[in-house]
């Protein structure tokens, strides 16, 4: 939970609220109640988001709060393709020696989504709850791959789905092909893979198993800071919601959170999160529906 | 109908028969006979291939053979990724002074592909035709937008579908947003647009329609050459064994391409296509069907 100063072709945010975890409470609360946040704010991190997430069904005992101290804050200002992006500036803040800690009132959680962050913290988590959760779902980034790829390694061995995009996926495994990728990074530890692609939509891997997903076609994407966040908090907060962790449920669960990531990119920051709907993601989810729904007839 | 030099980070061709319009009709005559093909060759293209193609119900009157020239020859360096590459060599020989003629046993065909090449040859045919086909689908590439923009235009407004990749759709539209371009490109002449975006599959535009279809994710992709005419070949032969131009069944043509287009990049140059079979074919569908296919229950 954070500050960011975005830049995009379409204008500048300034100063807004940010961060994984919160992208990702705003977006699992659509399907799920409670949400058990842990995170870190500093001093500056304004009291109407906290009410706003709890009103939503997010408790908030996991938020440390540092008195005296700034939250996290990342600058940075996308390209024309809005793919690729320059970070302007970073101030670490409260995250410099963040320790999570996990309230006893969050143990017996069923469903852990491990946000991206340092992959030792990530792991502090998984530790300190007393019963393994039924799933456990990581994201991560690059950044960890080049300063804490021992971490990483260590992490990923405790978990069941990994979330990362196409470059990611190359880089964690040496391999081009993303078939090839999946193969390697599930012997990793992570059961079920998904690969995340931005514009061309997401990939899930398992077994010998492989189902896509398309990202729906957008007029304008304004900004895209959180989609993977949303996207990662609709795909738990349904399987969360529905208590079913197969393959199938996981389709699912990928056609949700790629509804609620082609929302989150229409505005700065969790500017549209606040304004959906149940009514809007289902229209959303149609759409996705009709966008890759064919009859065809085979010829034998 | 050409040859080729391919390089790959995977090995070196040699010098194979190659050509837009070879495997157009590779491709698309998997579903239709007869093919009518126009093209033309030197005294260099082996008998070997043209009686291969007649053995599939590839018609040839339409291929000139001009004695003692050259085929028109091309060779090229893929990069690791496959989607770029860099000509190493380009000879236009017979292309040089191409003149397209459409002999009479070809009037009255009803589905007309053009494969890329100068626009203003592409119009020729089309103005060769005494009645007009019920559909008339185009190819181009970014070149001809370079040189030959006006000419591109004119062809532009006698088609029915318009094919390109995603690079050639921006660059052609001005617009980056593909949904954008797909509404400015449709005002150009085109009532549907394909855009082929290679691994990240295929967009289909018409109207306030959308339809998107994945690439089947492969282990690896040998050669992407012919790729992309393979995939054209496989959408109008099942449009044209069909006889039906519904925005409905130019979604299973897409399908039907894109499996095509799969087994071409599997082995260098036709080599793949020449081994295929109905039960192959079929069984690559099913994959696709299997790749996009979800259940979802809307909260609504």
């Amino acid at each position: 939970m954070a500050f960011d100063a975005i830049e995009t072709p379409f204008g500048e945010s300034g100063r807004i609220v940010g961060g994984s975890a919160t992208y990702l409470a705003w977006s699992a609360s659509n399907f799920v109640k409670p949400v058990n946040q842990i995170s870190v704010i500093g001093e500056d991190f304004p009291e109407s988001e906290l009410s706003a997430l709890a009103g939503r069904g997010v408790h908030l005992e996991g938020v440390q709060r540092k008195m005296g101290q700034k939250s996290f804050f990342w600058a940075g200002r996308y390209h024309m393709d809005m793919n690729t992006r320059d970070t302007l500036d970073t101030q670490l803040n409260v995250l410099a020696d963040f320790n999570p800690v996990v309230p006893d009132s969050y143990q017996g959680s069923e469903f852990l989504m491990l946000g991206n962050l340092m992959p030792s913290l990530q792991l502090s988590v998984i530790r300190q709850l007393k019963q393994r959760p039924r799933l456990i779902v990581m994201d991560t980034m690059n950044f960890w791959m080049d300063i804490a790829m021992d971490d990483l390694l260590v992490t990923l061995r405790e978990v069941d789905v990994l979330m990362v995009n196409d470059s990611e996926a190359r880089q964690l495994s040496g391999e081009f092909s993303l078939v090839k990728a999946a193969k390697a990074i599930r012997k990793m530890g992570p059961r079920f893979l998904v690969i995340k692609k931005g514009e061309h939509g997401a990939l899930l891997f398992h077994e010998d198993q492989v189902f896509f997903a398309p990202a729906l076609p957008l007029e304008d994407v304004f900004d895209p800071t959180g989609a993977g966040d949303t996207f990662a908090g609709g795909f738990i907060g349904h399987l969360a919601a529905t208590r079913d962790i197969s393959f199938d449920n996981m389709k699912s669960a990928i056609i949700k959170g790629s509804a609620l990531a082609s929302f989150c990119v229409e505005k700065f920051g969790t500017s549209r999160m606040k304004e959906i709907s149940a009514a809007d993601i289902d229209q959303r989810i149609q759409q996705f529906v009709d966008l890759v729904n064919f009859e065809i007839t085979l010829a034998g």
